[in-house]
């Protein structure tokens, strides 16, 4: 039986930082993306893909926001649902054709996927995530007063929209991930998976709030049971005392010596922190299995063990 | 066996002329339409659903364009992909709600599709349809220049770009439509597919160009084995002399009337004509089969014999 390993893709998979944020220069950085994991692939890795977006449904709103006065804009929810067609259908084009260059028939598809928050979670309490435009003061206090946004001071640079961000709960789409993961490598909880409150009646409503992709790759690994998760980022491991002279990469973490470092401190918010968080998620859910946070470029041999970070129970 | 049935949903399905074209206004219409898509599912028929993107994708262009000075304007492949996004996102959050409001627990799932098209169809030597915003005629003729656009003067209200609307060869995710459809209902090919052209190494490609979402729900129902094609527009049946004191409404058409029809000129070209075109094409395809044109709320009727314009071979 091939390994079921669930990938999050973080935002350097997508897109450059050198580079201007183009559609063009996405699918350029896309289809590098994409020869690593066709790699995994053909190692035979049964792979589901999950990725970030961030830096896409912000310009997504912002046009929206620009363009308001010509045509109406987007709520949020309907942003994170356009990012996943905007960055699913990139993935899914270079994917399949970095499969089929290996000789690998295999079909790519994106879900478009929806996840159920809680609306008792505590971040909604404290929303904390600026998304859109910038305004001046009196524009802040109008949108709160007219359409109930929560506005807060960026740093001297104006007034933002800040959103909650809650843990996934529930992936709406989950039954027809399953169905086709043996056959199909699936894109899925892009961006987190498009962000709905459960109503009383049952019904799904949209809700502003950004979902990790971390954490959204984490419920996946659990309800697909895969073998592994896998976080991929900027770093081939995990760091303490990051940047200071005396760094220390890991090899190996168990969930209380990543408690103790989150503990202490050790991992930035927003950045490492929710990877090791979600990394400790999946294995306390499942204690004979593993996490991983390495490079996309180093993915493989962290799965053979010779590097990344991999974080077990015990 | 349930019959199965592709069901190519027009944009009064989606939109209502009465409102503003917000993403609210088009929530409250698709909650609508599926009341009536699970009114089919609860008759027992297997259905999947394609969706046209007129309106959209032209106000996700013109947003882009709009913003572009503050953030890169999108290429018309990824506004295509992004309203797949949009609409993909309405219709299965209110789908999967009307489905389970009667007792029906059925998953549904937009895949995002991409399209085949033929660099050789003919259209892309014509082509004649208007997108995204408009232009000065120095403005135009500048796009022309420094991006290889074909820019048309639109009826006295400026320039805009043309693309051409080719006939659609190839469904890249078929294979996941047809894991999937027994057990899910399938949204797939919104607004016709995203447009790719197949370059000499394999490789998929992202064009400018419409494909018309009437002529993707036949080329499905034809790979799917549809038993028929059903495509709902807003009246209930194909008429000729169509507001004339003369006009019939047809309760049946076969192929060669269809033909004669369409070279009287009886359908206008862009509404009914790509209509009846897609009904002859999947008849002639399939001559056991039938197409059925109707509105939405007669869908059933139709189905059942009653009501409708049913196009069959002979």
């Amino acid at each position: 039986m091939a390994e079921k390993i669930v990938v999050a893709l973080g935002g350097n998979a997508l897109q450059s930082g050198k580079s201007e944020p183009t559609a063009e220069a996405q699918l350029a950085v896309v289809k590098e993306t994409c020869e690593r994991l066709a790699d995994l692939s053909e190692k035979g890795y049964e792979i589901v893909v999950v990725h970030g977006n961030g830096p896409q449904v912000g310009r997504i709103l912002l046009a929206s926001e620009t363009a308001k006065d010509v045509t109406p804009a987007m709520p949020f929810d309907v942003c994170g649902a356009m990012s996943q067609g905007y960055i699913g259908y990139h993935l899914q084009q270079a994917l399949k054709f970095a499969l089929a260059n290996r000789g690998i028939n295999m079909p790519v598809v994106t879900l478009l996927t929806q996840m159920v928050v809680d609306q008792n979670d505590p971040a909604f309490q404290n929303p904390t995530k600026p998304i859109g435009a910038f305004y001046s003061e009196e524009e802040a206090k109008q949108l709160a007063e007219t359409k109930g946004f929560t506005m807060k001071e960026d740093a001297g640079r104006g007034w933002r929209r800040v959103v909650a961000s809650p843990i996934p709960t529930e992936i709406v789409e989950l039954d027809s991930v399953l169905k086709l993961m043996d056959t199909t490598v699936v894109i899925t909880c892009g961006g987190g998976g498009i962000p709905v409150l459960r109503k009383e009646n049952g019904d799904l409503e949209g809700t502003a709030a950004v979902i990790d992709k971390d954490f959204a790759a984490e419920l996946l690994a659990e309800k697909v049971e895969a073998d592994a998760l896998m976080i991929l980022t900027e770093v081939e491991k995990v760091a303490i005392n990051f940047n200071k002279p005396d760094q220390e990469d890991l090899a190996h973490m168990t969930y209380a010596e990543a408690e103790k470092h989150c503990a202490d401190g050790q991992f930035a918010p927003g950045s490492m922190l929710p990877k090791v968080m979600a990394a400790m998620k999946f294995v306390k859910a499942n204690p004979g299995k593993k996490a991983i946070i390495t490079s996309l470029a180093k993915a493989i041999d962290a799965l053979e063990g010779k590097t990344g970070t991999v974080v077990t129970f015990e």
